[in-house]
C-alpha cells in the first residue's frame, strides 16, 4: 500500500481561506492563537502520523493483541509510538491548562486527530478515550479526583476507559447491572462484567483509570439508577502514585472484524475499588459528556479511514495500466491507459473525494463551533449547531466511511481482496465506526427525535443560521442561489418532520439523517469550491470546483431517494413486525 | 449465530406457484421432471447444505488453509464433505447426460447453490468452478479431450479451475503473458504465472483440471491471440489414471479478506503439459463459456450470503431485548422489548428481506429462461434476456449482498462486529464477488454498452417482453397498472441511453444497471405479491403484500437517485482525471 500523505493543502485552504482562522481566533477568544500556529501544530502532527503511526498499521492488523498471565500486549511498536506521543505532549492537547494541557483549539487537534485515524485507527483509539475521560472528569469529578488523577490523564501518563456495554445491556443502558456497594472510606466495591472495552488494559502506560457506569444499591431503576465510577487499574499510594493491584481483571480480548491491534477487553470488576465521579444517579448525563465527545471522534475515524482508502485507490489507479479509454488512447507509449481514464473508476474515486473532502469541511465546520463554544459556554447559537451536527458527523461520517472503503477496494479490482494491500484492512476496521458509541441507528434517532424536534425546531434554526451564513458569502451568484435553494429545501423537508407520530419519526430517523448530511455537505461543496475561486492555489480552485460539480451531479440526487423514503411514514415498517416474517 | 434455515417455502411459492414450474416443464421440454420432483430434490440439498456444509463455515474461516511441502490442506471436515457431496451426486446436477450428468433443469439447481452459498460460501466455491469448466469443455472441447475428462469432472471425481489472471492483467486480459508452445505430440508446454486461482489445489480429489489462457508464439497481440489450454495437476497414464505430476505448482495462497476457506492460489506453469480447448487463438471465447456461466454463479453467492445475513439477523431481533418500542410497549412481561419492535431495526431488516427476496425471484426467473434456452438453443428470446440479465444478477446480486450482510452487522450492534457471531464473515466472505469474475464495473458496463445497445436495442425488447408477461398475469388492477408504469418507465429510460456518446456510457453504467435492478426487481415484487394472494399460505401471502408494499415505499425510491445520476453524463466525471487530483 502506498504510504500515507497528509492532506496538509486541504487542511491550509480549509482553516485559512475558507474558515478564516485567524479572523475565527479573534473573534473567539484564542486570542494566542492564528492560522501560522495552527498549520505549524498540523504540520508536525502530521509528520508523527505519517512516520511513525502509519508504518505500524498493517503489520499491527496480522500480529494483533494478545494476553497472557492477565497482562495485554499489543502489537511491536505500539508502546514505544505511543510513548513518543506522550513525550512529544500530542496528548495534552485539547487537556485544560489548569492540568497542564494545552487547550488547543479544536481546529487544530481534529486535523491531527484525522491524520492519526487515517494512519493507525486501532492505535488512535486507546488516546481517543482518554481524552474523553478527562472531559468528564473535568466537568463532573469532585476536586480531589481532578488533583489526583487529570494530571496524569492529561499528559497521557494513565489513559481512560468508557465502560457502559454488558453482555445483555447496550443500547439500553437501563437494564445494566454493575454493582457499586458503599464502603466505609467513602469509596465503592464496584462488580460486574463489562464488555467491548477499548483500551481496558494494554502495555502503553502504568495505569488504566476505568470510567465506570453501574448502580448504588438504593438506586432507582431504569436510566435514573445508574452511577459513574472512577476505578483505576492500581490504586494509588499516599504519594498518588500506583501501587496496589485493584480488583479487577481482563476475562478475555474480543475477536474482532477489525481493529485488531486496539485492544478491545472484557473486563471483570470483582469488589474493585472505585470512587464516585458526580452525583449518585447521574451517572448517564456525566457519561454523555464522555459520550458527545466520541461520537464526533468516531465520526472521524470515518473520514480518516475513508482519506486512507481514497489516497490508495488514487495511487493505483494512476499507476495500474489496464485496457483503453472508452474517450480515446491517453497513453500511447503503453500497451493500455491507466485505469485512472476510465469513467467508471474515475467516477469511484470522485465519490470517494467528494465525500471524503466534503466530510472534512463538515468535521471543521464543526471544529469552529467547538471553538466557539469552548470559550463563551454561553453561546446559545453554537450549542446548538454542536448539538444538532454531532449525530449527523458520527452516523454519516462512519457511513460514508465504509461506502469509501469499500469503493478502495473497487478500484483495486481483486487486488483490492488481499491483505498485503491493506485497502480491506480500511474497510474492515472503519466498520466498527458504525456501531460504538450508539449505533448509527441510535444517532439517527437522537436526530430526529431529539435535536429536530426539540425546542420547536431551535437547534434547527440555529444550524440553518450557521450555514446560511456560508451561503451568504458565496460570491458566485448562480452558485450562491443553488446553495440557498438546497439550503431551504433542506430546511422545509426537516419541517415536515416536527410533526411525525414517534414511529414515524423512528421509521424516518435513518433516511432523514442521510438526507440532512447529504444537504448539509452540498451547501458546504458551494461555499468550498466558491472560495477556493480566490486563493493563489490554482490546482485546488481548479479541483474543487470540478468536484463540487460532480458532487451536484451525482451524489446529491441520493437526497430525492432518502426524502421520499422517510417521507413513507411507519406502516410499510410497522406491518411486519410479527408473523409475516415466519413462513420460511 | 443461529444455524441456516433452507427457505423451502419460499423456494416452493416461487417455483410451484409463482413460475408455475409443472406447465413450464411441459412447455420446455423437460417432460420428466415437475414440481413435486424438484421439490424432493431441493428439499435433499437443503438437509446437505445445513446438515453437512452450514456447520463447517465458521471453523473453516478461522483455520484457513495451509500450503505445506507443495500441497494444500483445506480446513477440517472440507474434503469429507465434498467427498459426500460427490458421493451423493450432487455434482452431476447439471452435467450432460452423456457423460452421466443428471441434466437437471436450471429451476432446480439453481436453489440448491443458493443454499450451499448461504451454508458456506468458502466451500462452494471449488464445486463451482468444476460446473463451470464442464460448461466449457462441452461445447469447446475435442471429443477425445471430452472422452478423456469429462465424466470425472462431471462426477465431481476430478475438480476444474479457471486461469485468467496475472499480476499485470486482470480486467485486460490483452495484456496477459502465459505462452504455451507446441510440443511434437501434438501437446502445449505451458509456461507463465497465474494468481487468484480459486480451488488451485486442494485435498479434496486426486486431481485438479486447470483451464488456462495462454498465448501461442504465432499468437496476434490482444484478446485476439488467447488460447485456452487443458492442463491437468496429474498427468494421465494410458489408462486414463492420473499419473505423473505435471510441471505446475501453487506458489502461494494468497491473503485475503474472507473466504479463508477457499484456496485461492499463486498458481506457477512452468512448461507444464496442455491441450488446447477449441480452437487457436479463440481462447478468449471459450473462457467466455465459462465465465457466463460462473457470472451469474457470483450473483448467487451475493444471494446466498444475504439470506444468510438475514436468518441471523431476524433471529436476533427477536431474542435481544432492549428499550421500548416508540409506538408502546410490546412485551409487557419483559424488561424491554424486543428490537425487531424498533422501526428502524425493522426498516433494517425489511430492506434484507425485500431485496434478499427481490434477488430471489430474480435468480430463479433467470434459472427459467435457462432451462427454456438449454431446452430450445434457437429460443432468441430466451437467449436475449439471458445476455441482459447476466450482469444485473452478477453485479446487483453482489452489491446487495453486501448492502444485507452490512445491515446483518448492524442490527447486532456490537455483537455484529465480534467474530464468534458470524455475521462480519458473512460480509468479508460476499465482499470478494463484487470484484471476481468481472468487476461489477466491468458488468456495468457490458450491460450498458453491449447488452443495451447492441442490435438497437432487441435484448432490451426481449427482456421488456419476458417481464410484462409477468405484469400481464397480474389480477390486482391497481397492482397491474403500477407494475405495467415502473416497466415502461425502466424502457423509456433505458431508451434515453441508446444515442449516448461512448464516454458518457461508461460514466452512467453503474447508475443505469442499478436504475436496472431495482425497476425489475419491482416488477418482481408486484407480480410475486399478487400471485400470492392466491395461494393457500397467508402467512406467506400477507408476508409478500407487505414486503412489496415495504419495497416500493423505501427502496424503489432509489431509482430516480440512480437515473438522476446516470443522465448527468460523463462531463462531471471525466473533468478531473488530471492535474486536479494533485494538489494535496
Amino acid at each position: 500500500m502506498p504510504s500515507y500523505h497528509a492532506p496538509l493543502a486541504d487542511f491550509q485552504f480549509l482553516l485559512r481561506d475558507w474558515l478564516k482562522l485567524d479572523t475565527h481566533y479573534q473573534q473567539s477568544g484564542y486570542t494566542d492563537f492564528d492560522f501560522e500556529l495552527a498549520n505549524e501544530i498540523i504540520a508536525q502532527g502530521a509528520k508523527f502520523a505519517t512516520d511513525v503511526i502509519a508504518p505500524l498499521n498493517r503489520p499491527g492488523d496480522e500480529a494483533g493483541c494478545q494476553l497472557q498471565d492477565g497482562k495485554v500486549t499489543t502489537p511491536e511498536g505500539f508502546a514505544a509510538a505511543y510513548q513518543e506521543y506522550v513525550a512529544n505532549g500530542w496528548n495534552t492537547m485539547l487537556g485544560p491548562e489548569e492540568f497542564d494541557g494545552q487547550a488547543l483549539p479544536y481546529t487544530i487537534a481534529v486535523p491531527v486527530h484525522e491524520m492519526l485515524n487515517s494512519a493507525n485507527l486501532s492505535w488512535r483509539l486507546t488516546t481517543m478515550l482518554t481524552e474523553s475521560t478527562v472531559l468528564a472528569m473535568c466537568k463532573h469529578a469532585s476536586a480531589e479526583l481532578q488533583q489526583t488523577y487529570l494530571k496524569k490523564l492529561v499528559s497521557g501518563e494513565w489513559t481512560g476507559t468508557m465502560n457502559l456495554t454488558e453482555p445483555h445491556a447496550g443500547t439500553d443502558l437501563a437494564l445494566l447491572n454493575t454493582k457499586a456497594v458503599p464502603q466505609d472510606d467513602g469509596s465503592y466495591a464496584i462488580t460486574g462484567n463489562k464488555i467491548f472495552i477499548t483500551g481496558g488494559d494494554h502495555d502503553w502506560s502504568e495505569n488504566v483509570i476505568h470510567m465506570v457506569l453501574a448502580r448504588l444499591p438504593d438506586a432507582p431503576k431504569g436510566v435514573k439508577g445508574i452511577s459513574l465510577f472512577l476505578v483505576p487499574k492500581l490504586l494509588l499510594d499516599e504519594q498518588g502514585n500506583p501501587a496496589t493491584p485493584n480488583s479487577l481483571s481482563v476475562g478475555s480480548i474480543e475477536h474482532k472484524m477489525g481493529i485488531k491491534a486496539s485492544p478491545t477487553c472484557v473486563m471483570n470488576y470483582d469488589g474493585a475499588k472505585g470512587f464516585l465521579v458526580g452525583e449518585a444517579h447521574q451517572g448517564l448525563a456525566c457519561m454523555f459528556t464522555m459520550m458527545n465527545d466520541a461520537r464526533f471522534q468516531v465520526g472521524l475515524q470515518g473520514l480518516g479511514a475513508a482519506e486512507a482508502s481514497y489516497q490508495g485507490a488514487l495511487n493505483y489507479a494512476r499507476e495500474r495500466v489496464q485496457s483503453r479509454a472508452p474517450q480515446g488512447i491517453q497513453q500511447p507509449d503503453e500497451k493500455a491507459d491507466a485505469i485512472i481514464f476510465q469513467p467508471d473508476v474515475a467516477r469511484m474515486l470522485l465519490t470517494q473525494k467528494s465525500l471524503t473532502e466534503g466530510c472534512r469541511a463538515l468535521s471543521l465546520f464543526y471544529a469552529k463551533y467547538m471553538d466557539k463554544s469552548h470559550s463563551n459556554p454561553n453561546d446559545a447559537q453554537a450549542a446548538d449547531v454542536l448539538q444538532f451536527l454531532t449525530p449527523i458527523c458520527k452516523a454519516f461520517m462512519t457511513d460514508m466511511g465504509l461506502e469509501v472503503t469499500s469503493l478502495g477496494i473497487q478500484v483495486f479490482g481483486g487486488h483490492g481482496y488481499i491483505r498485503e494491500w491493506g485497502m480491506e484492512q480500511l474497510m474492515r476496521d472503519v466498520r466498527i465506526a458504525m456501531l460504538y458509541e450508539g449505533t448509527n441507528g441510535i444517532q439517527a434517532l437522537d436526530l430526529i427525535g431529539r435535536k429536530l424536534t426539540r425546542d420547536g425546531g431551535k437547534m434547527l434554526q440555529s444550524t440553518y443560521t450557521a450555514f446560511a451564513e456560508l451561503v451568504n458569502d458565496i460570491q458566485d451568484a448562480e452558485q450562491q442561489s443553488r446553495a440557498q435553494a438546497l439550503l431551504d429545501d433542506f430546511k422545509a423537508s426537516s419541517a415536515e418532520c416536527l410533526g411525525m407520530k414517534a414511529e414515524d419519526v423512528a421509521a424516518a430517523a435513518c433516511d432523514y439523517l442521510a438526507f440532512s448530511a447529504y444537504s448539509l455537505i452540498g451547501v458546504l461543496w458551494y461555499s468550498m469550491a466558491d472560495t477556493a475561486q480566490r486563493t493563489d492555489n490554482k490546482v485546488l480552485a481548479e479541483s474543487k470546483r470540478k468536484t463540487c460539480a460532480f458532487y451536484e451531479a451525482r451524489i446529491l440526487p441520493r437526497r430525492d431517494a432518502h426524502r421520499l423514503a422517510f417521507r413513507a411514514g411507519a406502516e410499510s415498517v410497522l406491518a411486519v413486525a410479527g408473523a409475516e416474517f415466519d413462513y420460511l
